[in-house]
C-alpha cells in the first residue's frame, strides 16, 4: 500500500490515484475539524455545498445550515466554521447543510474516488485505523487556502504518514509525503509554536479565536469518522451507522 | 519586501505576484544547474523551448539542441541535461535550444514576470546577492515534476529564503516559504543524505546518473546568473552582460 499526500486542490489532478484510494480531505482550521466535532455531538448528517446560494436554499427547506467564507458565519447561517458552535442539543439527529471557504471545494475535487473521508487532528486515530482495516492505498487531500498551501494540512498528512509507516505495510508514494512528515516529526513536540507564524493562524487570531485553534490542535478527541456517501451526498458518521 | 515559494507550475496563478517580482526558477535535477553550468562554459545564449519538435526546428536551422525527456538525451540533440556535457569547447560563443521534461516548462507559466532569472545551489549566492539589490518581491517557482511537488527543489527555495531572512529586509509571503525553510534547515547539514529517498535521485541513480546528483548539490560553484530576455525569448547570462 502506499500513502500520498496532495498540498492542494489544485494539484489533484497530476497525482495517480487508483479507483480503490481511499482520499482523507483535511482542513484543520478549521471545517474538518468542526465536521468531527458536529458528528461527535451526535449530528445526523453534514451536506457539504459549494456555494453560499446551496446553502441558502436548504435552509429555505426547513434545514440547519453552516456557512462561512474568510473566517466569518454567513449571516443568513445558523453556525459558522466553528467546532464549538455545533453543540448537541442544537444539533443531534439533525441534518446541516455546510459550505466552507476551502475544506468543501476540495471534496468536489476528489468526487471519483471510491472512498472519501474526513481527517482532522481530533480524529487522528480514528482515520488511521480505518485506513489500515481497509488496506488500500491512501492519499491525503490538503484544502489549503485559496489552492495555496498551507501548514496545517500539511502537518496532518504527515502525522498521518509516520503512523502508517511506523506500523503497517505503508510506503511513500511521493516527495509531498517526505516533505510533510519532515514537517511533522519538527512540529509534533509542540504543533502550536510550530505554527504561530503560520498564515491562517493569523487570520484566526485577528478574528479572535484562539479557543478554535487550540481545539482543532487536539489530538485523538474524536470518535467520529465522517465519510462521504455518494449516494446521497452526504457525509455520515461511519462510526455512529456500523 | 517578500519572498514566496510556489510549490508547483500548477499552482502559479493561485500567488499574487505584483508586477516587479522577481521569479526565481529553479529545477535543481538538472535544468537549471545545466543551465548555469552552459554559461559559466562561455554559452552565448539558451533558448528555452516547451517542445521537442521546437528544439529540432531549431537544430535544422543550423543551432545546438539540447533536449531530454524523463532523464534520457532525445536522439536528435547535440547534448541531454547533464552538466557535465556543456563543456567550453563545444558551447563557447553558441546558442543553444533547449527543452526538459519539467524547467522550461515553468519558464511558460511565469512569462509575464519582469524578471525572470534562473537559480540553482550552484548559483545560489549569486542568485541571492542579484534579488538583494534588485530589491524588489521575490518568487521562488519550483519546476517539480509533472506539475507535483518535488523535495529537492523545495530545498533551494529554503536556503534561499534563509539568506534574505537572515540579512535583508524580506519577510515570508506564505506558509510555503515555511515548509521551505523548515525543510532546508534540516537538509542542509548533508543534502545529499536528506535526499536518498526522494523521488527524482532515484530516477537518476537508475540512469548511473550519481555524478549529476553530486554537480547538482554543489553550492556556490556557479557564477552564472541567466536571466531570461522577454525580447529575444532567450536566457543570457547577466554577469558576462554586464
Amino acid at each position: 500500500m502506499t500513502i500520498d499526500i496532495c498540498l492542494s486542490p489544485a494539484l489533484y489532478s497530476f497525482y495517480d490515484t487508483d479507483p480503490q484510494t481511499t482520499v482523507v480531505i483535511v482542513d484543520i482550521f478549521r471545517a474538518s475539524t468542526t465536521i468531527c466535532a458536529a458528528m461527535d455531538a451526535g449530528a445526523g448528517a453534514i451536506i457539504p455545498v459549494q456555494s453560499i446560494e446551496e446553502a441558502e436554499a436548504y435552509k429555505a427547506k426547513g434545514l440547519l445550515a453552516g456557512a462561512e467564507r474568510n473566517v466569518a458565519r454567513c449571516d443568513f447561517a445558523d453556525f459558522g466554521n466553528s467546532p464549538y458552535e455545533y453543540t448537541a442539543d442544537r444539533v443531534q439527529g439533525k441534518e446541516i447543510a455546510f459550505t466552507t471557504t476551502n475544506g468543501t471545494q476540495a471534496l468536489k475535487v476528489a468526487e471519483d474516488a471510491e472512498t472519501i473521508i474526513i481527517g482532522a487532528f481530533t480524529n487522528l486515530k480514528v482515520v488511521a485505523d480505518y485506513c489500515v482495516r481497509k488496506n488500500q492505498n491512501v492519499m491525503v487531500l490538503c484544502a489549503g487556502w485559496n489552492n495555496k498551501v498551507n501548514l496545517e494540512d500539511t502537518l496532518f498528512g504527515g502525522a498521518l504518514t509516520e503512523i502508517f509507516l511506523s506500523n503497517s505495510d505503508f510506503t511513500l508514494a511521493s516527495d509531498a509525503g517526505r516533505i510533510a512528515l519532515s514537517l511533522w516529526q519538527e512540529a509534533k513536540a509542540d504543533i502550536k509554536s510550530y505554527l504561530t507564524n503560520s498564515e491562517h493562524i493569523h487570520r484566526l487570531m485577528a478574528h479572535h479565536l484562539e479557543k478554535d485553534i487550540d481545539f482543532c490542535l487536539n489530538i485523538n478527541t474524536s470518535e467520529a469518522l465522517p465519510i462521504y456517501d455518494k449516494k446521497t451526498q452526504k457525509l455520515m458518521n461511519y462510526n455512529a451507522l456500523s
